[in-house]
């Protein structure tokens, strides 16, 4: 082990480690083992040893209204959640019944901050006028870093005798934290570099990143979606086997007691849909924290309910990161991802996919057969009499 | 498609819908293709067409001194975040080279609730007395569903006409989360069953399950870890390349700007470390959101720094979920968790190897080489001029 | 000046002042002059130099069936926001109409904490065992300082190197702050004396004194109260000139859209009647911003609607403070506060008169007609063609 | 009193109500009652029976450095706890000594918002885009209004079927609530008038008024204002007697460990100095909660400690409310706060106010003299052996 690099890939690596790993731990690690080339994981992980596999299910079809996402969509959702896909596949249907969903991606943002340390407050208003007056030097330094995405603006907050600095980046078709990341540390270096005596902490903690913060949650970090349907009476007697107005007082009793719990909008379980479309289409699910800040709105509609889903911070993109490997691109390419415009119609995928999620979970419950499910199909639990 | 059930998990079930969605989206989806038997993924997953495969880079060994994890790890970390893994390492390398870092399970206690709706407040308050006049009928009721961990009590919140309920129960070695939803809501049955013309909601929004909330941040959910260590000044500036001072004036930026982000606690990247070991152990990552809300401490030690990381939330277990899917098996046999008090031993793990994770980046970061490192291991960027 | 001492309230002192303050400033200060005795302001201010008037509005009856509140209440209210008396008022005759509100103290603890700093974690710890090995002493401690109210408790919460320990206490009569502000210093003495090497940081910032936050709206501070009352469908329509389907609709809406403001809990406007009577009664009127994180609950109930608020952070006293002052006392004694247990029967007067205020303006929004009330009653605005 | 109407302010209607209260109530009510003309209190307060009065200190001079406010302040204090007042007169001395604050007015804006309820998404849209092309209409019905303060623009958020409009307003010199809540009213109408079926909450909670949440911290509500000084080591240790490295120690304690509490910034007691001065200046003290949400920033500077304080949230007005009352004109007087420009002034005065307080109590805190100053100016405790 020792003397293997921690980024070697080849299958030599790959295997010495297996072997190690078995030998320090004395457990069977053969279901881990990797058959394919582990090279495909290059510049994803070091020290690779294995791999896990998860399950895929299969949803849909999704029909969706965007601007960038029009048409029906087969979703692959990786989980081992039983009832999950089920439940999301039965959403989906009950909103092609009802024409599709309308999604839309209302912002398109990536934030990298840094913060500036000087020794006095004239010398931060010194460094603000500084930035202002240099956007275009900011701007190149940006392009010199990184050929995807443009840069947008700085945001300068003074803080005592620190400036923080918010760099504000369109990412194109990447999720971009990490080229936004690359480039907001050239930018602080040249800032560091032209005034002597400024010291830098890099990155801020006002990045917020991967945290759920009301500051993220009104912002909107990343893209920003919103989904929203009419179901219909019919659909929701019949497909979803409950009543608008249990769905409806349910929905209420649910935004009326959650108000003292401290959290940032209300939704049933987003973090169910992102994190296993994530998993399935290589995003990165750590971010779910942050993207599962979503809030859903519930209306009563002429003839049935009105459902409307915002996920303010949600960290998508089609190329970069996890997007590469070679279970990630299948599942992109089912959904018609790649190329210009493919990260916001994966964003709008998203979007419609959580909807569904939402309107299936709520249906489920004001309906009273929400562990009758999870019985039937959730076998793998420990638990059972 | 349309003459499958959603739970068939039979070789020729995943194959049609595997065949079926390749013709829908014109995609190449063979490598989604399950080698394997699919019914290894029986109840864990509907509509099941295929598999992902996520890396697993291996850090450690990480050294604990637990009540229930005592000794050496190598932890299975699955993520596609370049420098992730190396990162965590070389953390648990500085922990072992200062004897261990501490770690403790200080609670241990899941819960799941619902709303009984009354017709008075009257009625309300006949309800609760009625609860806590009958906890050995609820104990028996709870234990009639499920064989695994145990019923420790019921708070009761009155709101208006209504009550919210709280099972609270202690799921042994399960992440226990379906088991007390069954468990509250046989109870809720019997509740309305006893009481005519009071209607339930079940969940109430009040379980916050998967939601950051400051509620479940301050009462703590699941598992509440604690890991601590002292790094000393050698270790600090020879394998962390960083110094006390740096990495502190670094910590007091961010906790002294992050607090108008209207966050719970702050710590640098447990999201990180908690995903890639719950992919690998075949936790929830659903759960994110909520376990991320960690709280780290640093303070100035004679001869070096005290890292401290509390984490209120953790959703873990070694049985049932996603720990039997033939990958997560062996991940959780290289830590040994398997039998009574394995899901403690795991909590303790994820405690220490966030621990490691928080202590890696501050020093990364402190001393300016952050991005450095993520640009010699993490190649797989869509950036770079 | 320069030779006055700050707390000389002599009439020669007073008036030095009141002169040298209308030469500095060229200001007409004979509206603030004291008439009578300014020494009956010794000891709850110091450099005085005058005094201001506000007016005192006559709200109620006000009829509670509290444990403590029992009849009718005269309830003098000092503000100058045209209408909020006659809203007040009205709202107050509501209630008697209905037959009263029920008012109840639920909570009766005051806290004052301290940080101490030691050099170790285990010096924590071992701080910890100490405080909770010697009750006692720390008992005696406390009532060494103050001979009203009672300790109740300790509560240690182990943070780095610090200890932060928070005194729990029982303050009778008195709001309490002071008194327990008091003992706990005293304690920190004691616990520095006893462990050498120990540093004090008092008060500590847990302490969330006049602060909105989370941690002291779920804990509850001081006196927590509730009241509640129904009131019937003839009074929301003749007394409120309102419906109880406008109202609820109105609530209902607020509460689904409040929901993302990062707030703690939602009422209308409890803000109001807890500074006019703090004002009137003595009170520090600087905690408003804690005592008014109130939660207002409305049901349908049979026959009218259900309104039921929860004020958890509520301070008040009735002896101490300024509820000796000239004007207080009188307005105490109109509301019978006076001897053993008046600080619980204030306190649950203050939760009838704030849910007098809540059912009055939501009628009044509801109905559509808040501006024009405004309008007729309130005419000191500065605007108006 | 039956035959009284609400708002009769003569000498006789006044008199008759007292006479009742202290029948009523057994009381003695002389010290409330009203010695000059009641009349002066029109259109401030309903059902007037007589008065309070509060004690007035003397704090200064505050040196400022304001776009506003320059040169020297004498600052009335209206409170009755003990010790305030010669806290912020130290601090005011220190100020001086050091030069005086740097005070800025940075944000002038008043909010009031109503919810639109339409019968789809389609007709909120239809009505958003209404509003934003007939701005014109929309600020001359905002003139027909008010002759005061200027509309500056409406903001939309559209929420399911319902669209929340706030009208963003610079109030002048008024503090400015009534009239922007006058005028949204009248817009509201508008609205309402020219799309029937369209129904009308008003106002919204979005609003936040009173209420201390992230939305109003974040954005600002009312006149944002900071104030920074730098005080030099000598005055330090001198006039407040304790020191750079005492104060910085403490400060940061409270910052580190008061990131839990789920606050707004931290400070350590703005709400006392924004009430003391309301009352004497005739503000609304009900707003303190919202006010009190300012940020202290404490940073180690050459030769001292720099202080700053940012108050995103103050609610003042030199014309309307109580501050044409008897006692309130002279100590506006006395603050040189009339015609044009006053209220920005007296803004800047705050914070400068509060800046000064905050610097006393830390330094009283850190020099560990804080109780021992309570105990000899605050006599009238309830507590003492």
């Amino acid at each position: 082990m020792a003397d293997l690099r921690d980024d070697d890939v080849t299958p030599e690596a790959v295997r010495a480690r297996h072997a190690f790993a078995g030998r320090f731990t004395g457990a069977d690690l053969r279901a881990l083992a990797i058959d394919a080339d582990p090279g495909a994981y290059a510049g994803n992980v070091e020290r690779l040893f294995g791999a896990i596999q998860l399950p895929l299910g299969l949803a849909g079809p999704l029909r969706l209204n965007g601007e960038h996402a029009r048409g029906e969509f087969l979703v692959p959702l990786a989980t081992t959640e039983g009832t999950l896909v089920a439940s999301y596949n039965r959403g989906m249907k009950a909103i092609a019944e009802c024409g599709g969903a309308r999604v839309r991606v209302t912002k398109n943002e990536i934030y990298s901050s840094f913060t500036l340390v000087a020794g006095s407050a004239a010398a931060v208003e010194a460094l603000r006028d500084w930035i202002e007056a240099h956007q275009p030097l900011i701007a190149q330094t940006v392009a010199g870093v990184t050929r995807h995405g443009t840069y947008l603006r700085s945001e300068c907050t003074p803080w005592g005798f620190r400036l923080v600095v918010n760099l504000v980046y369109d990412p194109a078709e990447a999720m971009g934290i990490n080229m936004i990341t690359d480039a907001s540390f050239a930018v602080a270096g040249l800032l560091a570099g032209r005034h002597p005596g400024t010291d830098v902490h890099f990155p801020s903690a006002f990045q917020a990143d991967k945290k759920a913060t009301f500051y993220g949650f009104h912002r909107g970090r990343g893209r920003s979606v919103t989904a929203d349907v009419t179901i219909s009476a019919a659909v929701l007697e019949g497909t979803l086997r409950s009543s608008a107005d249990a769905i409806l007082r349910y929905h209420l009793n649910n935004v009326d007691t959650a108000r003292v719990l401290g959290g940032q909008g209300f939704n049933m379980h987003v973090a169910n849909g992102v994190t296993a479309l994530a998993l399935a289409t290589g995003q990165d699910p750590a971010y779910v924290g942050e993207s599962a800040n979503a809030n859903l709105i519930v209306e009563a509609a002429a003839g049935g309910l009105y459902f409307s889903l915002g996920i303010p911070s949600l960290y998508v993109g089609t190329v970069g990161g996890g997007t590469g490997l070679p279970t990630a691109r299948p599942c992109l390419q089912m959904l018609g991802c790649s190329g210009k415009g493919s990260a916001l119609k994966l964003a709008e995928i998203f979007a419609g996919t959580c909807l569904a999620g939402e309107i299936s979970v709520l249906a489920a419950i004001a309906s009273k057969r929400f562990v009758a499910a999870h019985n039937r199909l959730g076998r793998n639990r420990p638990a059972g009499p």
